[in-house]
């Protein structure tokens, strides 16, 4: 027992050594001077973005989001911070700009005025603000900068945030490791009479357990509720003859994971090997075609071509996959109608899916990072089916 | 045993017997009645309300919400409800008016445009945005609605939202009852060497098993983290001399909850007892205020008043309370700037603190409805610190 302890402390030590070295790494200031040699470029002459993971992005810290409103103001030479004064003394130690306070009693007014006197440019003329930005704080903003025109922020965070650093992609390894976990927790919860929720909570816990900050979503859909890509997580109970589509995402350091796998209660008969096979033709497809130069819309196609010729075209109804970093879903939209080219830098998932309604579902997701010699898996699971037993 | 799991399974069947009791009470096409009533005496012409609360409000259901762009429509006399294919069959079992679906190849666009040419209202002078709805959606819509001025959608809603059924009031009162439950799951949690991590993981669980729908949020600050009224849950442990705040939420039935409560490690000393003392009597003193007919802003000042004569004026740095409902914050907020009345129907936290940087913060909450005789507490569990033996 005694020789246990020791090394649990020396393991919680080692990885407190570690997180501290990730964040000596992580080198938030660069991003915002990123940001602004976008702005520059695309005539950009204030970003506004507030909490989320925008605001993660750029400073390694998002307060509470709430109603409060709460700015990162940036143009091409200042910045400024407005702030409700709960998270105050948690802002100053990680936002180094400017910073404007108010309480619930003062409101906004006057901090968003005072950020904005303080700032070197006073009329922008194009204002971007950040994608997730909640209505009611860009309409407050607009009302500041009346003659300001709006653009949406990804015009320049998703540029830069779809390029990752060694040290993000490492973050995102570290992060599927923890999801790669959840999904064996998760698989061995799966038996008949399980519920979709206690599957759903056994996967949130493994996160948790791991030292994940945050459960992104834990979707289970068992049977006929496969057909649903966007199922939300019912009571119903697992039964002989169910596929359970499994589909995980937590945060580690700030950064996603998503894998999606299935689990099958019984034998699974020819129909739903041959959904599967071909669903995870399509995964291999798509694989063969990453390398950095090639159009990104060839990821989609190829994908998608194995299940329309297969048959089952009708069936996929989503594109192939999307962006992961600090968000579970950011640029680069893998679709058939992209025009970027695949960079070494860009990490996205690829997950195929055919949805027959009222009968089942099958999808297989990998997270890929892509390097000058193509596109590294970040799972280290397979994708066949989890049997599990039926009686 | 079989005498037990017989009076289980009767329980299940009457508890799920009482839900679609519920759901028929719950009578949500009136909703966007009360919606429309209000749009005309404010002179809005269009409102557009994105997956999340509003939604849920107006409709009993809202799509997972991501980047994909989602709008409920509505004007005087037709609604829309434009969504993606992956929402699309879910969509159509809950949302009863015109719906346009779009796949992830064809984009929102040609969707958009349909359920504008089919509202009656082709030209709105006024659109509302639902507050939440993302910075991407509403200059989206903006774009589709050159000529529209823009505004808030708590200027429609929040007039309907705050004024609570007895439905609304029952169902928060079933989800105060988990709260309650999770609170005393992480007060028996607290010991000597657990971290606030852990403790807000019992608190999560518990709101699980019991069958709410989601885990809000599960906030532990201990120690000098309690001086942070916005605290992030962290690894650190509990020990001897530690006051915990233990700030707990849930969703049930689509109705939120949220409680603080305090623990001690140990026995308390005169400090931390003239602390919390302060803050029991500032919680009383805003109870004995509520009625129908107070101004609203009685409410703060009461709270407020008593703090300052105790000297700790400064270390108050929030308002009072905010309403609940679907929304864990939602309109009133009750501050001393308040010009509202109070109201029978009204929902809102009482929920005074006191936050001395770098020693200790102790902040007790409840939820009170309010009818013609005064103020209800929804939480059966007495304000009293919870003492844990240090040893």
């Amino acid at each position: 027992m005694h020789g246990n302890s020791s090394l649990a402390a020396i393991t919680v030590r080692a990885l407190a050594f570690l997180e501290r070295i990730t964040e000596v790494v992580m080198d938030y200031s660069t991003r915002i001077e990123e940001a602004r040699r976008r702005m520059a470029t695309k005539q950009v002459d204030l970003l506004a973005v507030s909490p989320g993971d925008d605001l993660w992005y750029l400073c390694g810290y998002s307060p509470t989001a709430d109603e409060r409103p709460c700015y990162l103001l940036v143009d091409a030479k200042s910045a400024a911070f407005v702030v409700p004064s709960l998270n105050a003394t948690q802002a100053a130690a990680h936002v180094r700009v400017p910073t404007f306070v108010y309480t619930d009693a003062e409101g906004p007014a006057a901090a968003l005025d005072g950020a904005r006197q303080a700032l070197s440019v006073r009329h922008p003329a194009r204002l971007a603000v950040g994608d997730t930005m909640r209505a009611d704080f860009v309409l407050t903003l607009a009302g500041a900068y009346p003659d300001a025109r709006l653009t949406v922020g990804s015009e320049i965070l998703a540029d830069l945030r779809m390029r990752k650093s060694v040290e993000e992609i490492e973050a995102l390894r570290r992060s599927a490791r923890h999801a790669d976990r959840a999904m064996r927790d998760a698989w061995a919860a799966c038996r008949v009479g399980a519920t979709e929720q206690e599957i759903a909570d056994v996967a949130a816990s493994s996160f948790k357990r791991a030292g994940s900050q945050e459960v992104l979503f834990a979707s289970v859909a068992s049977g006929p509720n496969g057909a649903f890509p966007h199922h939300h997580v019912t009571g119903r109970q697992l039964a002989a003859g169910d596929a359970v589509t499994l589909d995980l995402g937590g945060r580690l350091d700030g950064y996603a994971s998503d894998i999606t796998r299935m689990a099958y209660i019984g034998t699974p008969g020819a129909r739903y090997l041959e959904v599967h096979r071909t669903v995870e033709a399509a995964v291999q497809a798509a694989l063969a075609v990453i390398r950095p130069g090639a159009p990104l819309k060839e990821v989609d196609l190829a994908a998608r071509g194995v299940i329309e010729q297969a048959g089952f075209g009708q069936y996929f109804t989503h594109r192939v996959g999307h962006g992961l970093g600090v968000s579970g879903h950011e640029p680069p939209s893998v679709t058939h109608l992209s025009t970027l080219s695949v960079e070494a830098g860009f990490v996205f998932s690829v997950e195929p899916g055919i949805y027959i309604p009222g009968e089942l579902g099958v999808r297989l997701e990998e997270i890929v990072s892509v390097t000058e010699d193509g596109a590294h898996i970040l799972s280290e699971l397979a994708r066949d089916v989890h049997r599990v037993k039926a009686a």
